[in-house]
């Protein structure tokens, strides 16, 4: 893992968070995707559904969410594009990116699942980038 | 919105005015898309019609295209991969990007609607990236 | 073709070397495309097959995959998203980026192909970065 904040420019590092965070994530690295946020974030994937809070709570959620696919193998992709990066005047960043998910099962082809607007706070601790609150916006919602 | 010209380099300053300008489009915000575009801008998006000329043209010709989905509401997301710039020496920047549309009807799930080669040329007007002219080629046409 | 190195910093610089290379690719330049390797470079695309091994092993695998496709006709696309960075105290760059592969035949829709993770290393020669080995995984099989 390279050195966050070393890369080039702001641009570049979050592009370089993101890719770290997101392949952790489907690689079913959940713990080293988890490590992402902040101790005290917030994270709101699904609407109706009470966001998930703490680090510790991101995690719990995210195995209780993966044990819906223990039957149902497959790989997950999320692809971020279009990343919109807003610097706040209190040294946090405001990013709004779209994400496209596709899912591949075993000896099929890849299926798209949905697309969606992440809005993120990232903030910086210890000089590294972290989320500190995550709120995804599914498309096709009624 | 993050003062343009100011993240990091060119790479991620072209890359942010994309998504601003694209966040804007998709969000149907067509007076800030228009507002990408230099007064003199040309958009060429369908074959075999004339380009949109001038800011005010292509404002109303998107307001036009943009009839079509009045009894057909869905979520449109242009996502921008494989950035190539080549600045030239007049200071403008030809941009050749792929395009993946897709769109989600309420209800429903994400269905892919085209691929597309944007061919644009960016101009600094006031030290902001505007688009000058902007070629969409559609991938399938016979 | 804007002189690699002089964008911005590394990841905008690999961005710009994989928009050239794969938009060559997505061209039909099979030539440019494997000029994007080192003269020693290996290329395993394909599990179960050796790796192409030397620029020209690369070009002559190309060029004997392309004719899979000599009687039908089609425009893909291969669009690399969340590219992670891990430059090498040798001077060389592990990249690790998804693809999303997509293709068009003329007069329909786009289809979805597949989604891979690309494992690059690359590394610098005579000043502009070039393919190493490159190994493709693909997602879904058994």
């Amino acid at each position: 893992m390279a050195a966050r904040g070393t890369i080039d420019g702001l641009y570049a590092e979050v592009s370089q968070f993101y890719a770290e965070q997101m392949q952790a994530l489907d690689a079913g690295k959940f713990a080293a995707y988890a490590e992402t946020f902040t101790d005290d974030a917030t994270f709101s994937h699904t609407p109706g559904r009470e966001p998930a809070r703490t680090r510790a709570g991101i995690l719990q959620d995210l195995l209780a969410v993966n044990e819906r696919f223990a039957d149902d193998p497959q790989q997950r992709r999320h692809m971020f594009t279009m990343m919109n990066l807003d610097p706040q005047s209190d040294g946090t960043i405001r990013s709004t990116v779209y994400a496209l998910v596709l899912t591949t099962r075993p000896g099929a082809g890849p299926e798209l699942v949905r697309t969606c607007v992440v809005h993120d706070v990232l903030a910086r601790v210890d000089g590294a980038l972290l989320n500190r609150a995550r709120r995804v916006e599914l498309d096709g919602l009624d």
